[in-house]
Formats: structure tokens, sequence, C-alpha cells
């Protein structure tokens, strides 16, 4: 990374980050790249200490993120002062196979939106994550 | 894609998804992969019809988008009724170098948040577009 400060920006600790992921946001942005092409979507998620899970339809685009890596991107924007934070989380997208995990899930808090159908619950590995935030001025 | 419905979302015509992008959001997220590994980020923008630019600072992770097939984001959530939309630009960042422009986009409204010093403004091409929306319910 280049030495020179080119931004007012502020790194967060590792355990800011893991705070505003899990407590201080609902809807995060899975970012993977298809055919070399660069996706960005976003999906309602829960997540945990070492992993976040989001849940989708089987054969929807989103679902096309398991087995490849992942950015996942959270953040909180207040425009009139020109401020906010943002986390990003870089890790694996995996299904979840195992039916004791995913009875857990079925029975828990976090149902997709879009998908009313049969289940595809996806499980991001929470491999590195940094975030910054932009104080107000 | 798969023909097999899978979603409750409707999608967005081409206008919508241009009008959403240009007057209803100033915040998006940009993804590309550096290095194979997909990266998100937060940025301040400003649309056209064919295009859209954002300024960040020379040496900063945004600028490292320069040259690369990129998808930019842009969505509105309303949480409480689980609804919401998003907008998926598909195209290739590059540094916008010619000095009439620069001069342009300088005098012009948009200003990076983070980066207080010199500036290096980015293009997005609008090579496709589409979105989605969720309606309440």
């Amino acid at each position: 990374m280049n030495p020179v400060r080119v931004t007012r920006a502020e790194e967060l600790s590792h355990s800011e980050c893991l705070e505003l992921l899990q407590y201080q946001s609902y809807v995060g942005r899975l970012g993977f790249t298809v055919d070399g092409r660069p996706l960005v979507l976003p999906v309602n998620y829960l997540a945990g200490e070492s992993s976040l899970v989001f849940c989708t339809a089987p054969g929807s685009v989103l679902s096309s993120a398991v087995g490849r890596p992942v950015a996942f991107e959270v953040d909180g924007v207040r425009s009139l002062y020109r401020s906010g934070w943002s986390v990003l989380v870089q890790g694996v997208a995996e299904a979840v196979t195992d039916p004791t995990e995913m009875e857990e899930l079925r029975r828990g808090p976090l149902k997709s939106w879009a998908a009313p159908g049969p289940q595809l619950w996806v499980r991001v590995s929470i491999g590195e994550i940094s975030g910054r935030r932009l104080p107000g001025g």
C-alpha cells in the first residue's frame, strides 16, 4: 500500500469492524466475479465472529458466488456531514450443507427478502476484515 | 441465466435504472478485483447517461480500479417493509486525462469526501445496467 497519506479516513480496529458488521447493519453488498466480470449485489445477512451467512434461492445470481472468493461490504453514510463508515470482509463463499446447521438456520431469524421458495444458505468466511471511518468535517 | 423464477423481485427497465442511478442516490459501491481478490468500496459519484464519475486520490485503494472491469452498485432499502431496489452497472474504470474535462470536473459539484488533497477523477462507462425492485409485503 502507498505509505503517503491520501485520505482523511481513519482505520477502524478489528473489534470495531466486527461490531459494525454484527450489530450496526443488516444489509450488505456481496462482490464477486463471474467470467471476469465483477458483480455487486445487496443481500440481508447475519454475522458471527468468524463468518456471516445469507440466504438465497438455488439458481439465483447470488448463488453463483458459491465456491468463489468474495468481498462483503457494509456501510453507514451521513450525507449531510459527508461522513460515514464502511467495513470490508474478504473471504470465500460456501454453501451450507450440514443438515443440523441448515435446520438451525431455517429456525433462525434470517429470511431471504427476495426468495420465498427453496432456500440456499451461503456462508462467507471472514478471512480478512478492515474498515474506515470518515469523521464529519 | 436460469429461466426458473426464483425471486419475487421485479426487473427494472433501462430508463428506471438510469433514473435511480442519476437522481436517487449519491453514494454507490465500486466492486473490482485485485490479484484475484474482490474488493467493494463505497464512493460518492455523479452519473450521466453513458458513464459515471468519482473522485479519489492518486495512490488510494480506489485508484487501483483504473483500467479494470468494475461493477458499480446503488440501492435503497426499506427494512421495515423488507423492500427496496438496487441498480448494477458493469463497465470499465478509466482515469480522466483530458485537461478540459478535468477542469470542468474540478469546477463541478462533486468532491471526494475522503481525499482533500490531489485529485484523481475516474470515469466508469455504463456498459450494462440492470436493476431490481423488491415490492413491500
